[in-house]
């Protein structure tokens, strides 16, 4: 089988695009493996499958029925795969990929203002094109797992990275998956830590964690004139390592710095984040009905073919 | 301007090909580090421009007039770049990769058992293709700079890899560049080194070394009959670090053992060895007249269009 692709990152994020607009395609993990092997395949941190969210309820993804049935105009489903050959639910940083894939494919045109409703496996998510090139995901709910007080603490966990002298404060943020902040006051430490090592996190999550390391950089002005921060990170994925990006992280670190730089209530803070990943930048925002919205840029880099 | 490529490995020792049969392609070193980068362009441990040798002679590559002086049948050149960006002179594992691409384009046929004869860096190098499609390279000359003297107390050298409780003697190996070749015990010795940091060489190369860490695992009878030895290997490549192959650390790896088998006199020990490597199998012989030869396998995986 011919199999024709388009290579694409979102903050250096890297995805294998595959158009599957009949939705007949089915990649076996081993498949998915090689075309992530970025050596003896194609490479990249996940594949991405775009096919009609009708097929994959058809083919009995009872998730699709849902996306359907919430939304009937999310006609298309990103089916992403993790470079292991399994199956995951969502990815920030793809989701924007999957949408400059789907505009140059001409299924969807944003240019006008519009919106793209696009089904994943943790639901509907609509995605914008900003002026600039970027594009904006409505990331869905997130919480504080520990609460208000957790909040007002500021800390509801500990971490420890490999080669620091004691555990420091965390806190934990709930962005449909777990994470785990931890503020640094220097970007020279957050340069130096030592992420090659899985950190220790108390108490022990039982699903795993994601661990981000942020340093606090101050205030500007944001796109439309409002206040907004900046925080640098760097991220620890569960199961992963060290990766140049990850979107729920970029909103998980913003939320926490959020909570801290208001005492907890959220209150005087900006509600816009400039984020700073080791593949790039992206900005987070809280919008209302206690969602939040990560923006960033999406470059599609090359289409080849390949024999599968 | 639209780059038209394909990724090929040999031994998942990777590379993006280039045909520039008409030889007016001019790859700046910036271009050269976007193709090579995996997450943001297409990615390869090089980038590989397949020109005409007289092409290059016009552009004032000295080496080329050389290259076409030895031998006028030389037509193609294997313009290989690092990663980084930077020329370099000679990638035995390259030369398989280039010969397969070089058969796809329908620039030359190998299947009758003739031979390419191909301009590099390093001079004039000569390829056959073996029933079994692997690729044999007459690598050129070796030999240990240590002597004679080296060669009968089988260490002119000390290697100490981080993790280690002493420095261990090793062999200086020449295969048109420098190693410095060390026997382990077991292998599980072998899977255990720390091979993420530079390991340190006493006395220290003037130009730097690569180092190779093999375990010799005994004899078993050859493609042709005869008797054949078999290593296991890792290697740090000079200035890259570990990598999964490296043809001409296979090539000293084997005549490291070959030497110690032997007392240092060659008497007795086989002349053909398989060595296995992290990303693959290659076998190293002996020729007449002192050249070495490698042999092992080349894959094309895909091909694409980029824009530079």
């Amino acid at each position: 089988m011919t199999l024709r692709f388009t290579k694409g990152h979102g903050t250096h994020n890297d995805f294998v695009l595959v158009a599957d607009t009949r939705g007949d395609l089915d990649l076996t993990p081993e498949q998915v493996r090689r075309l992530a092997d970025r050596r003896g395949g194609i490479g990249g941190d996940g594949v991405i499958r775009l096919a009609p969210t009708a097929a994959l309820a058809r083919a009995g993804e009872t998730v699709a029925d849902e996306v359907l049935a919430a939304e009937p105009g999310a006609i298309w489903f990103m089916d992403y795969r993790n470079a292991d050959g399994s199956v995951a639910e969502m990815c920030g940083n793809g989701v924007r990929v999957f949408t400059a894939f789907a505009e140059e494919l001409g299924l969807v045109d944003l240019a006008g203002g519009g919106e793209l409703a696009l089904g994943t496996r943790a639901g509907v998510r609509r995605v914008r094109r900003e002026e600039s090139g970027w594009y904006a995901v409505d990331m869905g709910p997130w919480f504080l797992p520990g609460g208000e007080e957790a909040a007002a603490a500021g800390a509801d966990a500990k971490v420890m990275v490999h080669g620091w002298p004691a555990p420091r404060p965390a806190l934990s943020v709930d962005v449909g998956n777990p994470h785990t902040v931890v503020a640094l006051p220097q970007a020279a430490e957050l340069g130096a830590a030592d992420l090659t090592r899985q950190p220790a996190v108390e108490p022990v999550p039982p699903h795993g964690t994601n661990v981000e390391l942020v340093v606090p950089l101050g205030e500007e002005t944001g796109p439309d004139g409002e206040p907004a921060g900046r925080v640098r990170m760097r991220v620890h994925e569960r199961g992963v390592g060290e990766t140049q990006s990850c979107g729920t992280g970029a909103c998980a670190a913003a939320l926490a710095v959020r909570t801290w730089a208001s005492g907890g209530t959220g209150a005087g803070a900006p509600d816009t984040w400039f984020v700073e990943v080791p593949g790039g930048e992206v900005r987070v925002r809280l919008l209302p009905g206690g969602h939040v919205e990560l923006a960033g840029p999406a470059e599609l880099v090359y289409s080849g073919e390949i024999e599968l």
